[in-house]
């Protein structure tokens, strides 16, 4: 008996340390979001003093990585966990890099807009650019989501989204060079908002990521590198398997 | 005697696994080496073809990334490592996705030198392009050479090494929108320049992160998000504290 209740009890304890780092992920994502909404803000709306608070902010992202790390490594050491629940703290490795990440996108948006609130730059292309920005926001947040609910359908949704983002990217990119080749005077200020797309465009990346990690994690398959087409195929397929007959 | 020999066995085969796994993650580095020498030398002489080899080229860094990762899965469930055994795994986990990331940048240059190839452009910054290209390229080798010998102060020196490779990227993006601003017809092609530019910058960035994690396994302090003082200071202190008496 003895040893089953201590069986019970290192597991119920593990659940615990995962459901505590799952939350903390949430966390740390929820602040990360934050700061790609209020980027985004800043550069659309000039303000640079908010894309300053943005760019201090990031050091709060960076100490919440490390923390959870040091939580991912806590956990293998004590729990040396199998199969899925590796799976998972893997998983969450892998997170918590890409958020980071995100997190330095969007300080650099913040330091960009701070640059850019103090010069007469051509407006144009700020209202698509806010456009981008509520669509990366929102994969972000579907990412965020599909890890919470360990939702390998809304982790797939996310990559559909980024062919998206990626076409809009595009197109400001182009309405960008207009810009510049109509008044070379532009280029220096173009050049920074060129580089504040681009870091968004990025940040859909990262979120492409964290939903290929929610896949990995639900059906042990690794969708890296595969074409969206066979990422699809695979999550169909994973469901075909598990259908009861 | 039977438990020793074992234990002796056991440990001697987590050896040679964890031996095995350090050979793999050298060999992806040379090939992702490889595959930034050759992106660089695509861009600097305009050779398209050589570009598309690189640009087909990544497809293998990718499939060495997801083999390795598995590796390091394997070993966690199998092994159950604990503490420094344990950080070298999850510091190869990390290894490897900047390594791969470093194989997608130097795709994107490949893919861009291709593109240029077949364009006039001007060709003042490529002099310069090529210095910061030897300079990337040998910061991937220290940090492979860091990660091989395990040397944290080897380690060290990429992230002061990246700080030049900084000052040399500003340098040619002022030259490059000098370009653009003395004839504007070029805007397009400087663009594709100055997002390679960007790559190689990017590729220092990586380099720094696998320096990072070597100091990490070999001091067991996390020396992300710090300034390179702090991590020069973190590494002379751990050796005085090895230091014998």
């Amino acid at each position: 008996m003895d040893k089953v209740s201590l069986d019970k009890h290192t597991s119920k304890q593990f659940d615990e340390d995962l459901e505590d780092v799952r939350e903390h992920v949430l966390n740390m994502g929820g602040l990360v979001e934050q700061q790609v909404t209020n980027a985004v803000r800043a550069l659309v709306e000039g303000d640079g003093e908010l894309g300053e608070a943005v760019a201090r902010g990031d050091f709060e992202v960076n100490r919440l990585e490390v923390e959870i790390d040091e939580e991912c490594t806590r956990i293998l050491a004590r729990r040396q966990p199998q199969a899925g629940d590796l799976r998972l703290v893997t998983a969450i490795i892998k997170t918590i890099t890409d958020l980071e990440r995100i997190g330095d996108e969007a300080e650099k948006i913040g330091r960009l807009a701070a640059q850019l609130s103090s010069q007469v730059t051509p407006r144009g292309a700020f209202q698509q650019i806010e456009l981008l920005g509520r669509h990366v926001r929102s994969m972000v947040n579907d990412a965020l989501n599909a890890f919470a609910r360990i939702d390998a359908d809304v982790a797939l949704s996310v990559s559909k989204e980024d062919q998206q983002v990626d076409r809009e990217y595009e197109s400001i990119m182009r309405e960008c060079i207009t810009f510049m080749m109509e008044d070379p005077r532009t280029i220096r200020q173009m050049l920074d908002v060129l580089w504040a797309v681009r870091a968004l465009e990025r940040i859909g990346d990262h979120a492409t990521n964290i939903g290929e990690y929610v896949i990995y994690f639900v059906h042990g398959q690794d969708v890296r590198h595969t074409t969206l087409e066979a990422m699809e195929r695979e999550v169909l397929a994973a469901k075909e398997r598990r259908r009861p007959l």
